[in-house]
């Protein structure tokens, strides 16, 4: 058997410029929507609708859902819930559907809806994804969120992680330079991780907002098993609305 | 006085989310326009012209000029040249005027016509801009050329170089992440060039089309202090057409 294609896509402006069709695309904003996603499967969540407008987050929110939406970093002021994961613990989420709108995670993750599979990658699932990927049998590409369809830092470095630990076992090839360079800054974020993140633009942007102390958290490997999927069944809210479960 | 702001561009297809009307603008596409055109002007090239499409550059090419196309690494039927530094000799292009359509580089090269200034970055004159961007008390960003509107490592090593010269000269700061990971991928280039190249997909590119040989010289510093720059006065060819010249 040939070994899988593996490819590191940093923007979601970018990703159109991919062929996607029969792959697996794992998505990834650390800081901090896939994070806070794959803590709210951690703590129970039934179910988790990604709306990429406020206006679609609002329209949800009358059938009686809570909602996630947050904008540069603030939670709005008709949203149940800002952005951190410190927020959606067992009492709140358990059993629960919650909508969910942010900067650029929530655009992320539906882009890649006619994929083969879109997951929601972490470094709190890191492992688990390594273990699925592995079995999958399919090519793969990383979709980091990114900041406004610009570079960042953060998401490279989890695609490195990822990319490294894919490469290591062996069923994955890369000819991609976003994956080459992701591996490298990876490797070299690891020799000091708190001092590399004085590099993450994403980091002082939560510092002035008062909301870093989310940051060692969302660098916590291997918390869960769960892996949160994108679904495009009829939902009984609305037709085709793609959501999350586990 | 303030220090000035420095900022990369991974893609042209992300230029236009950065703001750049009172910047500097530094093209880069190492391997191997930017580094071809300074060639030309260190052989005493006139004027070059770069086109986007074919069709513009075989219009230019009825009217007497030579032309440079290529696409995808290899020279188009209809051009006087393909895209070799070791093509523009003196002999070839002293006093000439040359009309240049590449695959990235030609379309980088004119995305930053509404901006302060546009000029061409390679290892070539590395150093001769750093001293022209440290006397020019203006705000820069780094547009990397990329490979068909993706990451390509080789641009970003060079801006990597150039930031971390003009970082430690200190009229710039940077908070671009795209900075950071430049320079982190330059230092960790720096231990083993021709090994780190190897990562690089473009090489791979390169050498299967059995031009590889122009890679040590797209990666040669300061052999010139030349920096050829974009200008839009009407031309006696066209009205507006963009041309670049030292």
């Amino acid at each position: 058997m040939n070994p899988l294609k593996l490819e590191v896509c940093f923007s979601p402006i970018q990703f159109p410029l991919f062929q996607t069709d029969d792959k697996i695309v794992v998505v990834v904003d650390i800081l901090r929507a896939t994070t806070v996603i794959t803590t709210m499967f951690i703590n129970g969540v039934n179910k988790v609708i990604p709306v990429k407008t406020i206006e679609e987050a609002k329209e949800l929110k009358k059938t009686g859902l809570l909602v996630v939406a947050e904008r540069d970093g603030q939670k709005l002021d008709f949203a149940d819930f800002g952005n951190s994961p410190f927020y959606f613990t067992k009492e709140v989420v358990e059993n629960k559907t919650l909508v969910y709108s942010t900067t650029n995670g929530t655009n992320a993750l539906t882009l890649g809806l006619n994929s083969n599979k879109v997951i929601v990658g972490s470094f709190l699932n890191i492992s688990s994804i390594v273990e699925y990927l592995n079995k999958s049998l399919t090519d793969v590409i990383i979709l980091c969120a990114g900041w406004k369809d610009r570079f960042s830092l953060e998401d490279c470095l989890f695609a490195g992680a990822l990319t490294k630990k894919l490469l290591e076992a062996g069923c994955f090839y890369t000819k991609c330079d976003s994956a080459n360079a992701s591996v490298d800054l990876w490797e070299k974020a690891q020799e000091n991780l708190d001092a590399y993140l004085e590099k993450v633009a994403q980091k002082h942007r939560l510092q002035k907002l008062g909301l870093h102390n989310v940051i060692p958290y969302c660098f916590e490997h291997d918390k869960t098993n769960l892996i949160p999927y994108l679904c495009l069944e009829k939902d009984k809210l609305k037709e085709n609305l793609p959501y999350l479960i586990v």
